[in-house]
């Protein structure tokens, strides 16, 4: 089988362990499933606000951890969560007010049609839902996605999530497509996009598969971060849906504001979800997850087997996710992530500008990728990572052979710490070799 | 398809919401997945020990919600987790020393072989990733399970979880056994379900899917609870390792202390699982669960896929877990379930040699299930179960045919509220019509 390479937050450590007996627990108790950043992994003690402090004292600008996205340890968030886990945390085959009440300020949020919303404990059971209520809708078991997509981890969602596959190629009823980028499609990049995912499928329909749904994240976050201009995703889903596919909206990376345009990713593309899957900031940390759908979709699925879930919807979720939603709101921090982000990314692209060790800065509000130029970029963006480690930044990297960085702070950042931010990329970038010279020579 | 119908705790909600506006919220806010409790679903508030509270100020013994089985809002967990949140939640690409610390108290509880662990979100995803890896260690595709099994929601666990299906039999790569009954296999229960274990193994065999592992929880909890005598599971076990599979054992129910005999209900078997699941009691209302297991076994899952849950293994989990095992061993709780536990089965079991209605008291620690005797079973444990809920006592249900009461407690239940939920059995058995006589007629 062919061999792949996952995304970097996807691979297990492969150093050593030698003078750190932290991360020697950590490899005895965990082994071979130990993802770990960074070539020396940081042990980190605590949060506040953008900044994280490691086990030594040193502070970093956290510029990817997008679970926090309000903010590590925001106190509004950390006071409700305490309050109700000292009331009640049930499941939900009672019914909880907190609970009903945050499920109807979500949904005022959503399409109106989106109506049923069914909570659950990550993005990964989320998108797990989906498929299985797009396969019962549509009486078709096949899938497509892009080529770097990630949507999660169970069975089900790793067969759709070629970021995850070490080796191999796609199963049969899955068909990837190359993210929209103008190297993969020309000039008319979303339209190609758009008559990819319609050959594709077709393809699905030719196999005997058909399509059940195309699985976009509204700013193809693995696959490095490819959200602009709006509309970019629009001719895809009309292909989609068009085949008789659902189109799932994977909202758990850019969804809750981050993009600076509204509560959702999708909206930025004039699409209309049939569903809509949610995750990682929902809760500031509090482990919950949720898919929004149409009444009818839901209760095509529920003919066949009952669901429930146990954590999903208990009341702490609830009392979580409505002090996210209030924080966003009271501190306007959807229009902080479209200023401050719109800021940092154009002064990335007058960096890139100058340097030809940057291919291309892109994103959208406080989701943005740094492409990196040359064949060794993976490799170069290894680098640079590091070297903003030593400067007290930590980033993400993207992109199927993880050629950007992907920038994801809290959306509470000030103009301040994006310069912070820009003064430690500028370093790091001069650690590199020229463009024109390779990293290995 | 043939129609099956889902334990109670998996079906949906079917009155109406006349005269409730929190129930007619929820039925607009969650549709078809309402999966809720009571001809007139109940809404909590509050909750203290092994007692709730409703909005209307009524107070029940909670006789069901095992995920709370160090007691509702036990402060020593709620200050673990409102400690932990405010200091730091961040994702396990990061070290951080009380999840490492958590993890060796747990590892100290289970067999050495099975030192790595993966923490993750629900029980749900740990039986998932304990059928991928069963799958990639055997290469093979098949399972067993038990005939009304449920080991999760996720589109794969869903496929080896009969309780919840509402109609149609197994895919073609899963078995049905039937719970070792001595209805099912006479006088030797143990070996006659060992025999039909193998039976399966070979079946799948001859079928080209070979046995990738038999799942079982160690009390058979959603077949009627069945845990009885020790050793019961031992054949079953030895005939699926000896045809070459992996025995899970799903400890999301029976775990951390319910069974009153160590800390895990596979022991009492005297078997050795290859992989061990765990959940809901894990963090005391926290969501979080794991998978530990052999090292080779993750090593090889972790071929050809990577794996990363973005909640599973956060501070805040490692700290919620710690307070939990600390609560389990400084409150003595094992010994109470096993004291307590036995005086109110033997006190069950005095009821049932008096009174026809009841087939069947059994279980072990504080997982008891009362068996209630007539091919009406189903309709008078939900009789039953509203009746105790009129005298202030929830509970659950059981068995392929919903026939048993399913009682998991609190591990912190004492002899008084023992005491108070057998007067309140006693009188709601005083409603139901003698065993010869139909609950229809």
């Amino acid at each position: 089988m062919a061999e792949r390479r996952p995304i970097l937050d996807m691979n297990a450590y492969a150093g050593g362990a030698e003078g750190d007996p932290l991360l020697a627990r950590r490899m005895a108790n965990v082994g071979a499933a130990s993802v770990l950043f960074y070539d020396r992994p940081l042990a980190l003690v605590r949060g506040r606000g953008v900044w994280v402090e490691a086990a030594d004292g040193a502070r970093y600008l956290d510029c990817y951890n997008n679970v926090l996205s309000v903010g590590h340890c925001h106190p509004r968030v950390v006071e409700a969560i305490a309050a109700q886990s000292a009331d009640l945390a049930i499941n939900s085959r009672y019914l909880s007010e907190v609970v009903e009440r945050y499920l109807e300020r979500l949904k005022a949020t959503l399409p109106p049609a989106l109506s049923n919303v069914v909570l659950c404990c990550s993005g990964s059971e989320a998108n797990d839902l989906a498929m299985r209520a797009a396969m019962k809708t549509t009486g078709r078991r096949g899938f497509v996605v892009t080529e770097a997509a990630y949507h999660g981890n169970t069975l089900a969602v790793t067969e759709i999530s070629p970021s995850s596959w070490k080796r191999g190629g796609p199963p049969p009823h899955v068909r990837l497509v190359p993210a929209p980028t103008q190297a993969a499609y020309g000039e008319d990049v979303a339209g190609g996009f758009g008559r990819a995912v319609a050959a594709a499928a077709a393809d699905l329909d030719a196999a005997g598969f058909g399509l059940a749904a195309f699985f976009a994240d509204s700013i193809l976050s693995s696959d490095g971060v490819y959200g602009d201009p709006p509309g970019l995703l629009a001719p895809a889903v009309a292909a989609a849906q068009a085949a008789g596919g659902l189109y799932v909206a994977d909202e758990v990376q850019p969804g809750f504001g981050r993009t600076g345009a509204g509560l959702w990713g999708f909206a930025r593309h004039g699409v209309r979800p049939d569903v809509v899957t949610m995750g990682k900031p929902m809760g500031a940390g509090y482990p919950m997850a949720g898919m929004a759908t149409r009444p009818e979709i839901l209760a095509a699925f529920c003919e066949d087997t009952g669901y429930f879930n146990t954590f999903g919807a208990n009341p702490v979720a609830g009392a979580a996710g409505l002090a996210v939603l209030d924080v966003i709101e009271d501190e306007g921090l959807i229009a902080n992530a479209a200023r401050v982000g719109g800021r940092l990314l154009a002064a990335l692209q007058g960096l890139a500008a100058g340097d030809a060790r940057i291919a291309e800065a892109r994103g959208a509000g406080l989701f943005i990728g740094v492409e990196i130029a040359g064949p060794d970029a993976g490799a170069r963006v290894r680098r640079l990572t590091e070297g903003l480690k030593a400067r007290g930044v930590l980033v993400g990297a993207a992109g199927r052979f993880g050629e950007a960085l992907k920038l994801r702070p809290p959306l509470t950042l000030t103009d301040a710490e994006a310069d912070f931010f820009l003064d430690a990329f500028a370093q790091a970038l001069g650690d590199l070799p020229d463009a024109d010279q390779s990293f290995f020579s």
